[in-house]
């Protein structure tokens, strides 16, 4: 089986490795630099350093080279506001009539609110069968080094989602199927806000009750998101919801995380992302769930709190305020 | 009003101090042992080192004189194993008619298969609509520092549940209501399962990305579980699920993921138990789980890995390999 790889960040490279270790044949593309420096120095210094990008690898910066490859799998793993472009320049190529599309881009468009795999339909000429989407608690940096690892991919076709299941699952990296894309996406996507959040809570050392009630009541306003926009509210439950919550939430590696504890920490936004490599994808969920609560008429109060502390003027510790101090409720409304 | 609560560990000395912070009048019982140390030293040295137990408190090892008090609301926070023995004692004794009995414990009876709630309904004379149960991401040490908190009380009358959430919140200690007892009961029990579990990947050092998986497919055996028993499963997605299950699965003071850890390390569980002045609640429970596992026959291959661990020769990393090797599988069934 022929794989393609568009994204040479640290998920892409880490899918490319692991997938040719499952002894597939596999095309890496990414941008000029990140392929100069694998192609010299055999390492991906940037977004990936601990390890060797195995020579069988083949590497590229020509997206046609990556596909000229006649490929069965195409795997989309480049920043959320990036793959509009990216997938409108795969749409002008000829694809194997059944190649199948995997989106792991966890986002929102923030211009049209789109998910990741409705931007693949609206620019590449296929069927929405032909489309997955991968997602769950999944830090490359553990994946790479073989750590036990699940995830879950959704397609409407069963036989999409288990092509995805045995592509990828080995005795490290444990994959469940699922039909809905809709939660599965959202779920990856939303996560990220909540991560923020509890970024936030360890920048001001608000302790381990406070994170169990940010993650439950994050859970809460996802899901009733999710409901509005299609999803089965179960889904955010799963790996893609709660799990992927859990591991971002905590994991020293996690960038967005990482944004929520600068800013806990009295730092501004623009400084924080002036100085970091990767993409935090959370500062745009953050804009696009804003818009969305609002469109589908949603209260997500983490959500709006956290939009007023990024984009506003708010102080983090009264963000964290005016959510202890909403009016008495039901857990469930 | 006047409120008795027995049992005088770290979590109903904490209720005490901040029930009487609330302007309630309180009586706290305990064992002879604990009383004598608050009533020489001030301090509940042995559970709840860190603060003085306000002497407006009225503090006794004599249930009936904690009782004599005509009480509106009695909490119960004693042990789970030892919750029948101490409300047979109080089913004797005089209670006002409209007396609300709050059980804040975290267990389910090994011999019985019982909830807590179900043991107050068996043992006291009351109506349904006066009992209620407390549960959540509660942490006792961080709730004495005033740290923020939140917590979900549910009963099958939602005036029973009003009340108790009106008597407990305040600016740090933020209470929801629910009417779903079963599922708020069952969640606080079953999660110390997941904290063990929890505690069994931070020993053997297996990452962020494990424990997202383990909590998140933790959650779906608990919620198969509580279904099959009469929870609304979204309950489980609340804070006495998902939320006290991250705060357990995190904090550095959960004992039941310490006594996980220790295993993980290679201890003994007799040796870890003998080594513990509080009660691990999971140890039982794991005992309890498994068994209604098979009387409602759900699979719950985490709660069975657990109890081979626990009370077989299974070594931890066998568990761990055992739980990723199963087949393939779609993420609900």
């Amino acid at each position: 089986m022929k794989v393609s790889i568009l994204g040479a960040g640290n998920w892409g490279t880490t899918l490319s490795i692991k997938l040719s270790s499952n002894k597939k044949e596999v095309a890496l593309w990414g941008r000029q630099k990140e392929i100069n420096e694998i192609k010299t120095t055999g390492v991906n210094k940037t977004y990936l350093p601990e390890v060797v990008v195995p020579s069988i690898i083949k590497i590229t910066s020509d997206i046609e080279a990556a596909l000229d490859f006649s490929s069965n799998l195409l795997i989309f793993a480049v920043p959320s506001q990036a793959l509009r472009d990216i997938a409108r320049k795969v749409g002008k190529l000829r694809l194997k009539a059944d190649i199948i599309l995997l989106s792991v881009v966890k986002g929102i468009e923030v211009g049209t609110l789109k998910r990741m795999s409705e931007i693949l339909l609206e620019e590449i000429r296929c069927d929405p069968s032909q489309i997955c989407v991968l997602s769950g608690p999944t830090i490359a940096s553990e994946v790479i080094k073989g750590m036990p690892t699940t995830a879950v991919c959704a397609s409407e076709s069963r036989e999409t989602a288990g092509f995805i299941q045995s592509t990828f699952m080995n005795t490290s990296f444990r994959i469940y199927t699922s039909q809905d894309v809709i939660g599965v996406e959202l779920g990856g996507a939303l996560k990220n806000i909540i991560a923020i959040a509890s970024g936030i809570i360890d920048g001001l050392g608000l302790g381990a009750n406070s994170k169990g009630a940010l993650i439950a009541r994050g859970l809460a306003e996802m899901t009733r998101l999710g409901l509005k926009m299609g999803a089965d509210p179960l889904t955010f439950a799963g790996l893609s919801g709660i799990g992927d919550i859990i591991t971002t939430s905590i994991s020293g590696y996690s960038r967005n995380r990482f944004v929520g504890e600068q800013i806990g920490k009295g730092k501004k936004l623009d400084e924080i992302l002036s100085s970091m490599v990767m993409v935090a994808e959370g500062v745009s969920t953050i804009k696009s769930a804003y818009k969305l609560s609002k469109k589908y008429d949603v209260p997500m109060p983490i959500t709006h709190e956290m939009y007023k502390v990024l984009f506003g003027d708010k102080e983090p510790k009264d963000a964290i305020a005016s959510l202890m101090g909403r009016e008495p409720k039901p857990e469930m409304y």
